[in-house]
């Protein structure tokens, strides 16, 4: 059951789509659910004494566990690519928390401001949240369990976006292909060694300067022949999109933004100038409809010569300096210059160098307007990303009515879910970022975002052979399926390292489980379920599976559990229940062994992939192909084990994956059924062909 | 058996304390041992492929695994905190590697200057180092297993500091306590909540403005008294020295450097100045014996109060800024100041103030004067800390001959080993680093760096009460003890998160364990064996313990396996052979369960150690006591498991712990022995009582 209850005049950050009757705030009981709060000066401070037995779930896209205890956590939107364990943000504000052992309940913080979530930091066994009290509306969810909390969310914040069938393939990116001719070769070097691949990314480089909705004519003069010639090879192009416009005469967008009083203000009115990509900039003002059907038209720039999809960068929006922000660094150093510098003088002159970016004076310095009134870009940060992308999103629908386009975007707020992906950022080549992704997966689906995925291989720093290895083979589950890398690192492509076999091995895996992936998506998205769950949603009593940190259930079948470790030969793995050890090895081959509940070690080859699939169901793998277009899925093997006297019934969706003709209609049936003699029929209400591969 | 080669004309690093013949270098075939190489330039370059089987071990202080292939270090001492993965250069310096699979064997690239190992980074398969061709020595080492080329090697390079007694004590140290009463209150907090303790640290504050061999009179003007009264509570105190001078008219040590011309000069043969803590400086060049005679008779001064303990800091050295880096910051900025500044110019003016510390063109320009010729501090930047720590310990056997001091220090190179410990640096509050901790503790072993420790909690950013505890599970096994905190940083002393039972009870194991642990010690430094080792060198066949790890064992008898993962409830372990699981639990209890060889689940509880007592061998432990100074060894609990018909020998080493009449003639040996019906029997050398826990 949903609660709501308001404190101050809240912003509408338009997360939710049901309306609730808000709850009066009782002067004398200052008590909410299991939460006492109290309210001091402009906060309201929520508090929870833990038991031990509490799992704490939620946030989103943060950082440390699916089990958020042990940390504190700010809703900030923030471009900072470093995600070592001390940092409280990261690029999303998902304010969602769901408290799972001596009670259970779900809390959405719903605001449009910063708010700060304590989850045992300071004392280990008490949760304190910090909310701004003017500008909050916080739902209760009383449910029984964290399954049951979670849809009731879902369906509170409406249905999760739905990408087209094709940005199910594989995606390959850096920052940046620097010209056609690189692009063309990145294709090929795919297609001659018979890698699948859907998409190539047009990072910032494609541009004019960096300027929105420009193509660099010096480098990408050929800009639609290429799309059509990658086309031809079923590999689509995605550009990127920044949220800032470069101010620069005569530059069209600029010139209409300026017209039209598309831009944020500054206290004294003039249009906002930031330091981002294409130097001095301004900011749209996505928090008017107008600006957003403007920006979002834009669009058709791209689209309008074969683009059909988009990755919105930039936008938290990250800003590298302000002219005030420079200007009081500068003087800062010109009195450093003239005097001996003491050590820790010579540290504030540093910091002063260090503190330009994304500087709280900067955020605190420019305005929206919004429904008239002039707000102060602080009270809205967390918001800006989600108006941006959905200043696309309502763009596509309005011109494109019955096309899916694929889109993801940096930053997020809950109710974004519903027009883009997300990507989780700005990760690095580093190990422990295989599972720090993991870990995001099911916090992210419980919030809405299920179209999602990280930077494979790491995005800054260095990669390594075995690290690209390890992460492609978690990546060929997640939605988003996109290997990144930054501006000086090493290549990272899976043509890159040598022994491409390997890879072909992996990402063929991908390909072959698409049918299974697409179909446990969209019903997920289509039941306001979650993709990727915690053991824990469903084996609640099994304390091994409720703190399992490694491991995460896909759709109703799989349990996936990469190995995230260098120089592994394998990793330790606990199976909640009697389950299919399917390793996923050479040449597309699959070693199937039935393996008892418990703790187990399994090796795990580099150019391998292990798969759990759960009692009485089965998976569905097709042959692999180079794209999506070229994938035949008329023959379904369907891999399981399924128990004496039992049945497994699996729910194959299938639409045609771009239009928007999506429906719970599109599932049919294939039901297998094992007596107790160990006979196998199937009753198949699809038009496949259908191999078994039971135990 | 070993071999020497020769490079050049290489700078003596004092590294090693054996002469071997040099090896011819065979101009028509360019192969020592497994390596082939060539000269290029003013390189030479070792290739060797990899077969797949191949562990790679060694490198001391260094990122990554225990396994070090599938990254690239570079050995340059260096300031860095941040220790993510990617970075190649840590602190020490230690150019040990040792091939473990298909060959045998072990490789000293014994160099002064900075040197390149490649370690299937570039390539998955091949092994490259990059070694100055000018100057360098090589020394290959083939024997049986790892093990005994280990201990070939640590022969070679003489016997490892051995610190007294006390030293295996709980430390607490904190940047900085401020004064004295700060000073008293963490004894009184240790001391009224009982938590053992043997020192307390003073780190830079205790220093007049940070000028190494002074008071600072206002906070800490009672300091022989303080001395005298925490010694009363057998706490000692141990004072930090850095390593730069400050420039100060008046100031002695400055005064008499100058006069005596003790500093590093510049290139027009000025002393040279870097900006560290005091401002600006002068290093002393420690390459001239003159020079670490004086600088080390200094340590006197503190010596004379009653100090008996020191940490040696900021000497690889670290440089905040020098002046002409300075200079040329400012001039840049100035550029960037007048003109309209694109991104990438603010990105190169924000490196121009970046990279202003650590630079390689200030350690390219000051000079060391070695045996009267100028060399460049580039050439020789490896030994700067090591010789900055023989000076001290010179002279502390030089004016105290039969005195033990402790003191370990940030920088080293192999051979600073045999005066001194180090700690691993200024590592962060990071899950991460208790498992990096623990992986770099068997590989400083091999390269004779016994008496080490990672700071307890972690250095920079803020700790949690889970993780504190958690990482003292590991600190009680690591001879160096040591809490330490950043300025800024949250308190993390054991007693600062509530619930302070449970910290006491970890600590009281340490202090159970100290004549067992002391023991091991004793006998790893005397033998030239390892207090710490990887699984695979005692069980070298077994692929499950060659690949482990997050496990090692410590000394003959134990394996230890601490929990290092937020809100785990517990964690795998395997054991390579039937092994006996002791629990320590709440109250000092131990739970005793004799564990088969395999994989396992251990449950853990935050208050909880794990330790494995390998098959017919026990483990001392005494009762715990508020100090070492208090500890009764008088009786000893001997914890073991010993199979039918076998025999445990006990060999404990016990001598004053305070002078320097060491000897393995201090062993006596207790032989328990179990025959076939069960009965036991002891044989005890000793004077101790034994009570018996004998599974």
């Amino acid at each position: 059951m949903i609660k709501k209850y308001k404190f101050g005049s809240p912003i509408d950050t338009e997360s939710v789509v049901m309306d609730f009757p808000v709850e009066a705030l009782n002067a004398n009981n200052s008590r909410i659910n299991i939460f006492d709060y109290i309210v001091q000066d402009d906060k309201v401070i929520f508090t929870y004494n833990m038991s031990d037995s509490d799992i704490i779930y939620g946030l989103g896209e943060a950082n440390r566990g699916i089990n958020k205890r042990g940390w504190t956590y700010r809703s900030f939107c923030s471009d900072d690519p470093c995600h070592t364990e001390e940092k409280s943000s990261l690029y999303g504000a998902h304010n969602l928390i769901i408290i799972d052992g001596s009670v259970h309940a779900g809390f959405f913080f719903d605001t449009s401001s910063e708010i700060f979530f304590d989850i045992g930091y300071t004392d280990s066994n008490v949760m304190t949240i910090t909310a701004p009290a003017n500008n909050l509306i916080l739902y209760t969810i009383d449910n029984k369990d964290s399954k049951s909390i979670t849809k009731e969310f879902r369906q509170l914040i409406g249905k999760s976006y739905i990408p087209p069938y094709w940005a199910f393939g594989y995606q390959q990116c850096r920052w940046s292909y620097m010209n056609s001719s690189e692009i063309r070769n990145v294709a090929k070097q795919h297609r001659d060694n018979n890698i699948p691949l859907d998409a190539i990314y047009l990072d910032i480089d494609y541009m004019e300067s960096y300027k929105d909705f420009t193509i660099n004519k010096d480098s990408f003069g050929d800009f639609e022949e290429l799309i059509n010639d990658m086309k031809k090879e079923n590999i689509r192009l995605v550009p990127i999109i920044d949220a800032a416009v470069k101010i620069e005469e005569g530059y069209d967008v600029y010139e209409e933004g300026v017209k039209d009083n598309h831009f944020c203000k500054d206290k004294d009115g003039n249009n906002f100038v930031a330091g981002v990509w294409p130097g001095r900039t301004h900011f749209p003002d996505f928090f008017n409809k107008a600006t957003r059907d403007w920006f979002g038209d834009k669009y058709s720039f791209l689209i309008d010569k074969g683009i059909d999809g988009f990755w919105n960068d930039m936008n938290e929006p990250a800003i590298f300096f302000s002219e005030d922000g420079l200007k009081n660094a500068f003087e800062h150093l010109d009195e450093c210059k003239n005097k001996q510098l003491s050590v820790y003088e010579f540290f504030s002159m540093k910091d002063s160098i260090l503190n330009l970016s994304n500087s709280h004076n900067d955020y605190n310095s420019f305005y929206h307007n919004i429904d008239g009134k002039n707000v102060c870009h602080m009270d809205v940060h967390n918001l800006y990303g989600y108006n941006m992308t959905r200043s696309a999103a309502d763009a596509f629908e309005r011109n494109y009515p019955d096309k899916r386009f694929l889109m993801h975007s940096r930053s997020s707020y809950i109710g974004m879910h519903r027009y883009s992906g997300i990507w989780t950022g700005d990760n690095q080549s580093w190990w422990s970022h295989i599972l720090l992704s993991l870990k995001m997966m099911p916090s992210l689906n419980m919030c809405g975002f299920l179209y999602t995925g990280s930077d494979i291989g790491g995005f800054g720093c260095n990669s390594t052979r075995d690290l690209v290895l390890r992460w492609l083979a978690l990546g060929i589950f997640t939605p988003l399926m996109r290997n990144h890398a930054a501006l000086g690192t090493r290549n990272q492509e899976a043509y890159s390292f040598g022994d491409t076999e390997d890879f072909k091995n992996i990402i063929n895996l991908r390909y072959s489980l698409i049918p299974h992936l697409y179909s446990e998506f969209m019903k997920a998205a289509l039941n306001d379920d979650m993709y990727f769950k915690p053991l824990a949603f469903d084996y609640s009593d099994d304390d091994y599976a409720r703190h399992c940190e490694d491991q995460i259930l896909l759709g109703d079948s799989l349990m996936i559990a990469p190995v995230y470790q260098q120089n592994a030969i394998g990793r330790y793995v606990y199976l909640p229940e009697d389950m299919l050890f399917v390793k996923y090895t050479d040449n597309g081959r699959k070693i199937c062994t039935v393996m008892p509940k418990g703790h187990h070690f399994i090796e795990v080859a580099l150019n391998e992939v292990p798969m759990f699939i759960r009692p009485n169901t089965v998976v569905a793998f097709c042959s692999p192909a180079l794209s999506t277009e070229e994938l035949d899925t008329s023959k379904l093997e369907l891999t399981g084990y399924i128990q004496s006297s039992c049945t497994a019934t699996y729910k194959l969706y299938e639409d045609d994956g771009i239009s928007k003709n999506y429906s719970l209609n599109n599932i049919s049936d294939i039901v297998i059924s094992k007596d107790s003699t160990g006979s196998i029929t199937v009753t198949n209400a699809t038009d496949k062909e259908i191999l078994l591969n039971i135990y």
